[in-house]
């Protein structure tokens, strides 16, 4: 393979100035870069960023970790965080963790094996003490989810305040028996959007029937399923607030098979307000979060500690939810 | 920073046997073994990836080339391609071009300078001559999008009797004039979903008309576009063919807000089965595409060329196409 030596033989120039053509330093005598550039072509030179990226310590490649990427959340947040990555010359590694814990430490060996420069998590299954020994090996942060321990940066909403605003919402449309559908309880964010649920409920003095709280719900499959088994029950709750626009879109379907009106037999409110929050009839009420927004920031942070070596501070960006109304209530 | 040598000083091992800990190799006696694990974690030692990588000239890394990840097509196939990449040791390098052709060449920059061991193409903007000078420095494959110049390994779907099977079925349903909305035609693949459209149109002996014929529409917002652009007409078709459910589900979308009934004011194919074609009401009728499996397959024909260095061998696999059909049509 070709080496600058080589180049530098075939124009008659010093290896520096071969080297400051590869590297675009500025100042370089125009005939001598086309010379080098017309050289590199016919040795075939490629310039091995392994070797570039050992020296330099640098990968230019960002690691984020997703639970999966069918969830539209997730693919509208990577597609935001892959926009700032492009325009600054970074890569992207997609991780998901599938909700395993497992997975997701192997995803964040990466950074212990210097194949990334740093890592987002959006998606966040381990506690602190076991993501904290990785952060002595680069930048570390999270997005969307969050751990309240966690001395890392943090871009993320005030999800028990968008729990709080569904449920109220149902209170004021005159539901008294509301039930609620999120993700796994372990997850701090679902944790504070049922805590915001609890507090809309304590505070109209209704109360929080057990049997009317579903977790471990994701998407359309699991709305259904959580449908059926309201479907099932005597005594039905008539509106229900879910964790995720897919689950509340299952919810839906599920109930206009078995005949039921949406909002009149059962009311319901999503999260995120994805594109499918609008497409389906009715509408679906959601909270929104900001999508783009949040996964534009995350990234920008990200490659702002990379980029200067800053030292990992701990700062929280609580982003505003805002609720959406449509026909679904 | 430690290096084998301080492991070997301080458990009084040969660098050999360290190396043989630190890459897995069988045959290393267990307690030799613990030592060197105990010795590495209390100097902190780190296997460098990228002096290994550097030897080895191996990433263990494979690039997608995507339009976009909002996109759920690409969604689904990226996750399938995740699932075996991530089994088999492998990262995942997420590259969206946006439909541009420099972005795209940017990307496949990352095989030249040896960020990634081989570039998986699922949109291809970019003509053959302009990616094949890419294919001496790793395997370049499609998937899903191709080049019928390409001589590159494709896994790929019929997309002739895709468009075919979907306009004899809205001629069998009775309609004489239907329209096409299909993504730009520079793109192989939309040209050749074009021409089932001509065929079937031709065997029953219906004309194409130029104005029933749209292109460059991938997403809701293009499909609400394609419906306020037929609404407007004089002369309006009674059926359209639509190069994926979110086009599809646009139409439908837009149609209703203007009291257009579906299927009898218009009927609606779309193309992928994509969740939501299941979804919105009226469920959209559309091609089937083996999502899942053309994820699955394509990583798998990567991997196999990167780890057993096979040569770029021109081969193609044909995947099934399906017609479902659900109250669209």
């Amino acid at each position: 393979m070709a080496t600058i030596k080589d180049i530098a033989l075939k124009t008659g120039l010093s290896p520096t100035t071969v080297s400051r053509v590869i590297n675009n330093h500025p100042y370089v005598d125009k005939t001598k870069r086309k010379k080098v550039l017309e050289a590199m072509e016919e040795l075939s030179y490629v310039p091995n960023s392994s070797a570039r990226r050992l020296r330099g310590q640098r990968t230019n490649t960002i690691a984020v970790i997703i639970s999966r990427i069918v969830n539209p959340f997730f693919s509208h947040l990577v597609d935001a965080m892959g926009e700032i990555a492009t325009e600054e010359g970074y890569q992207l590694v997609l991780c998901d963790s599938r909700l395993e814990k497992k997975r997701e430490l192997q995803h964040l060996e990466l950074l212990k094996t210097k194949q990334v420069d740093g890592v987002i998590l959006a998606s966040l299954q381990n506690k602190w003490e076991d993501i904290e020994p990785y952060t002595r090996y680069g930048p570390v942060i999270s997005c969307n989810e969050y751990d309240s321990k966690a001395q890392m940066p943090s871009i993320l909403c005030d999800q028990k305040q968008g729990g709080y605003m569904a449920v109220k919402h149902l209170i004021e449309r005159g539901h008294t028996k509301i039930a609620c559908a999120g993700g796994a309880l372990r997850i701090e964010l679902t944790r504070d959007r049922y805590r915001g649920y609890e507090e809309a409920m304590m505070e109209a003095d209704l109360p929080v029937q057990e049997e009317f709280v579903f977790s471990s719900s994701y998407g359309i499959e699991d709305g259904k399923e959580v449908f059926r088994r309201i479907y099932a029950m005597e005594n039905r709750p008539t509106a229900i607030f879910a964790g995720g626009d897919e689950v509340a879109a299952g919810i839906i379907s599920e109930a206009k098979k078995m005949k039921f009106r949406i909002p009149e037999d059962l009311a319901v409110v999503g999260f995120d307000n994805q594109p499918i929050a609008e497409l389906i009839d009715p509408g679906i009420t959601t909270i929104d979060q900001p999508m783009k927004y949040m996964g534009t920031r995350a990234m920008q942070v990200m490659l702002d500690m990379v980029a200067n070596n800053r030292e990992v501070t701990y700062t929280r960006e609580i982003l505003p939810l805002e609720l959406v109304i449509r026909e679904s209530t």
